[in-house]
């Protein structure tokens, strides 16, 4: 048999003469040169443990991938002691350099557990609780999630009810349908909970609140008394994470277990209320912004596999006996390169909000809440957009992979899995888009400066028609990102002024608001959009790259705001602003930027610096022996461990099947 | 624990005065009355039959999957010969009521085999080969894709060469890339294949033929002399089917397994060429009109799980103590009744297609090829078309499950998991495209009268501006759909100039075709999305139904058509055809036709008759107790068998992991 050697030969051509320099690239794309080595120590300290032993997940049973997991969980305790590492900055490369789906176990205990502990912690509850979950002597976990109760808290049916005489609260989940559901690492894992419930005290009820629950003997790991625990059952992705649901049945607890450094509850029952409610959100907020960094990892991952793929992969006679590679195909370069583009945009995204999340907190630590609604109205819409940007790319790319994208070996099916979980959990996104809008509509309202730049796109009515005249004029950043904002002011003021009409003609505030549903996501939809273009172009402009550098991505920049206005001409046109002739115009300039794209297309790619041992893809590997690889991965099924299986015989009138 | 009841009344509630005949519904859907009976006597001898437990393969191991798939098979040849079925017949409604990714292990054998070999076969081959297939002596298959080969025929690498003396072919796999690959049931289960290979005679390559090989021993099941098989490892979904890989060492068969109806080589070797190339496309054309069955089946599931659980369902406060249906917001209704019409459009273009198929093929049988482009290049479109229609409306009803909709317990996402592959099998969509996009082409250059009624899209320009005034104009089915004629009409002439300007300008007939891609690619969707709603309409005018549920039909096909234009403005504005003043009215339109649907929802998608067993959705049950059976569900889970799994446990400066 013949082996193919050309896969290898072809992947080698595309990066012979790289005409910029791919490790500058890769820094950018991390953030700064800072960020790129401590991204390369943490790959280092997982990749090269053999724990982290992901390339055999194929065929795991649930039970082998729990298993794995929590053999991953005290391998990453081990690393973090050993090597003294800051637990913030392990997490955050920690789930760039991994693996999704396998990576979760630890993410309620290391990150949501701390930062609501940090921010709804007393000094007291902070310096007692973080100590243990830092140092693995509990594994903590997040209880918030109903069975019949999600996105929306005040729904919440699980209570805490304060007992004065003992100075306890009492937990429980009165009905079916308040058992806490979709809990991570609950059924197996866990010993402590953080668990959201309705406050009632001195018989009124103050809506949810968190308390801080042993669940699990620590001894013998059996759930403690009034306490049941089960696993919920398999899911679309993350198998290998015990998501469980959990009842409580008259559990007591001592007063000082409910966090209360912004509302409180004094020794007689008094509820004492926090300054602002709106603190609460601030946890949350934050972690969004970090879920932007993922949307961008995983969408690297998967154009970093269907482009070295798509640079192998040959079809259809051209020319006699040349068949060109996919990747010369325009069909092909548009469904691909907006998504590099779009992994690029995406980080440039994640790394703005992150350090605004800096800032802010800072500005929250000193009791300013100014930006807090703005930060959270924006990063609501930016999770339910980024989230879907980053899955339909992510299925795109896979398609891209013709058949074989279907089959295992690809890898991008396993982060599509996962990742779909994106879209429906941590605030499902159509209620997202709608929070987004609700504050969008306030600042139509009451125009204030705020730093994230809302009121500069709402309290400017932008020009009639849009300054395009030549193919030139399509390179200016400016110029292309003013219909953006157009498009956001116009959508904002559209569902304003419907909404406004519908309350004016009787409808209740309610029944105005549903009415208004599609026009107030449209709005939220257009304004992210805007706002996640003028980030990659304002991170290009300010970064302090190479010119050679700075050329690729003022291309990619340009070719996903073109894109973004040739999927959605019907948006830009609105009151004519955008003319059929300037519609051509895009569409030229388009295939101009991917004929540019197309010879660096795969050290594009290169620079996101994935290595093979976490893109886990035959079809994406470095090397691009992409046949003699797929073969091998194919004999390697447990369906070929013996040759006969099954014997189907006919005797007359009857079929018998026969084990082999 | 106070367990749920009240999902079941909110059902019960939907259901308690539907104002058309839900049987009358059904027998539409399905096609007419006598289509229901069969379906429903097929059902019966399905779902009663034990082997059939596919309620239990959410645990199942590759290994299970595919032992209960081999049980399946033995059973339906059982039932076969019981029952005395037409197997054709059977096969319709056995896709329709069976499970997805656990029907097709004898699709290969019952349906792509035979249709083969009764387009090819001469009467000698037919008379030896089917009875051997339909009485289950051989289970058979059929090998065309390669390892580095798909749709690109005509690039195959397997050999079958010709020697005189023996009066043989020599059937080989030359290199690594011409590995057959994605070949269902040939891992483990087949014993014959029909394989795809290039024909070589007296030194001359003729192309691809196919060619009729034992694989493995009827006495014991092993490959036979120069025959590799093996099992090609997981997938994302359908993995119940040993797909596999075969690769051929001089492996010899008699001269008369050469399919050589159209095609023949003679004793001393020379070549008779088929009097019409094109008859090969026969078989699969046909194969593309019964996918779209399973597009509408599939969508029709999703929809009716999505639309069930979202009338039990209940979120955010709207009154004091109220919590309305997640149905009754129209963001919601926005996500959902455009596939409730979706799953009716894709089952009227379904049976159409089909009906179209059977008619042509009588005149094919008289060597009448008139019909055959344009039956080839329209259901290549509708292949394409269809299945992404389908595929992206089962992943909006997934997502408008929220959170429980990841859960396995949805439904959908096995569905999705398994329904994807249609993206890519049996014809890339992009190339599927392109095929139809050349067959437009082709009649703009040679007007001619074709009965599916291309030339009438085609040869009369459309008026330069839609007649539609006010709200009673948007009920105009012909006044709708001259809209999406006009669209179809103006993107086909905008892809023959482009590709004519490039060709004059002295591109390549390649280079042009290349960089004309996106535009062939948009004016294939858009002309296919055409005859969709063409046919949906004219499939509801020709019905006799009575008038309640005409009135339904009426609604969903409007509302599908409008959703279509306003998802797609920007095309439909082309030229000023739409103003805005006309989009504002389509979205009023679309909330009129919401709030008329939302009432009788949950019965449209009752009439889709999909019974529990094969719905394998605990959100979606037809009783709605929809909470008490998902604690249920999860208490099943493997991982719940014990309580305590694994005990994490430090140890003054390391964690260890002790096995409880």
């Amino acid at each position: 048999m013949a082996k193919n050697t050309t896969t290898v030969l072809d992947l080698r051509q595309e990066r012979s003469n790289p005409p910029f320099s791919i490790n500058d690239m890769t820094e950018f794309y991390d953030g700064g040169s800072e960020a790129t080595k401590k991204r390369k120590l943490i790959s280092s300290l997982i990749l090269n443990n053999p724990a982290f032993k992901w390339l055999e997940r194929h065929y795991w049973t649930r039970d082998e991938a729990y298993s794995s997991n929590v053999q991953c969980l005290a391998e990453v305790a081990k690393i973090l002691r050993k090597h003294k590492l800051n637990v913030d900055d392990f997490m955050h490369y920690y789930w760039l350099v991994s693996t999704i789906g396998e990576i979760v176990s630890f993410e309620m205990h290391l990150t949501t557990w701390k930062s609501a502990l940090q921010d709804q912690g007393t000094p007291e509850q902070r310096k007692k609780w973080l100590p243990l979950v830092e140092n693995f002597e509990i594994v903590a976990t997040y209880c918030q999630t109903e069975l019949g109760h999600g996105t929306f808290i005040r729904g919440f049916e699980t209570t805490a009810t304060y007992d004065p005489k003992t100075r306890e609260f009492i937990l429980n989940t009165p009905t079916l349908t308040a058992t806490k559901w979709w809990i991570g690492e609950v059924a197996k894992t866990a010993t402590h909970a953080l668990v959201m419930a309705q406050l009632w005290t001195q018989n009124k009820c103050y809506g949810p609140h968190l308390f801080i629950l042993q669940v699990r003997s620590l001894e013998d790991h059996t759930p403690l008394p009034g306490i049941t625990l089960g696993e919920m059952g398999d899911k679309f992705g993350y198998n290998s994470i015990d998501d469980g649901f959990m009842q409580l049945s008259n559990v007591r607890i001592p007063r000082d277990q409910m966090l209360m450094r912004h509302s409180k509850v004094t020794l007689d029952g008094s509820f004492i209320p926090p300054k602002n409610p709106r603190l609460t959100y601030v946890a949350i907020t934050l972690y969004r912004c970090q879920l932007l960094m993922l949307c961008s990892n995983y969408l690297a991952r998967a154009s970093t596999i269907a482009v070295r793929y798509s640079a192998i992969r040959r079809q259809t006679e051209t020319k006699p006996g040349y068949e060109p590679k996919v990747l010369d195909y325009v069909t092909q370069q548009n469904k691909l390169f907006p998504h590099i583009a779009g992994a690029y945009a995406l980080a440039c995204t994640g790394h703005y909000m992150i350090d605004f999340g800096k800032r802010a907190t800072e500005r929250i630590k000193l009791e300013d809440l100014s930006v807090l609604a703005e930060f959270h109205g924006i990063s609501s819409g930016l999770k339910a957009f980024c989230t879907e940007m980053s899955v339909s790319g992510i299925e795109e790319c896979r398609r891209a992979c013709g058949g074989h994208g279907y089959s295992s070996a690809c890898g991008i099916g396993h982060i599509y899995n996962n990742w779909l979980a994106s879209c429906t959990y941590e605030g499902e996104n159509t209620v997202m888009y709608l929070q987004s809008a609700k504050y969008l509509l306030r600042c139509v309202k009451n125009p204030k400066s705020a730093p994230l730049g809302v009121s500069a796109v709402l309290h400017n009515p932008p020009c009639k028609h849009w300054d395009i005249k030549n193919m030139q004029d399509l390179e200016k950043t400016n110029t292309v990102l003013e219909a953006y904002r157009a498009r956001a002011y116009k959508k904002v003021a559209i569902a304003d002024k419907y909404l406004r009409e519908l309350q004016s003609g009787g409808d209740t505030s309610y029944d105005a608001w549903n009415k208004s549903g599609i026009k107030l996501v449209d709005c939220a939809k257009a304004f992210t959009h805007y706002f996640v273009i003028k980030t990659f172009f304002n991170m290009i402009e300010k970064s302090r790259l190479g010119q050679s550098c700075h050329l690729q991505l003022h291309r990619l920049s340009i070719l996903l705001a073109l894109h973004g206005i040739d999927q959605n001409t019907g948006d830009f046109m609105l009151d004519n602003f955008i003319d059929f002739e300037q519609i051509k115009l895009i569409r030229v300039k388009i295939l101009e930027l991917f004929s540019e794209i197309r010879p660096v297309a795969v050290c594009l790619v290169d620079a996101f610096d994935i290595p093979d041992q976490t893109l886990l893809s035959v079809l994406g590997r470095y090397d691009g022996d992409v046949y003699n690889k797929l073969f091998e991965w194919a004999k390697e099924a447990p369906l070929n461990k013996t040759q006969v299986r099954y014997l189907l015989v006919v005797v007359i009138d009857c079929v018998f099947v026969y084990l082999a």
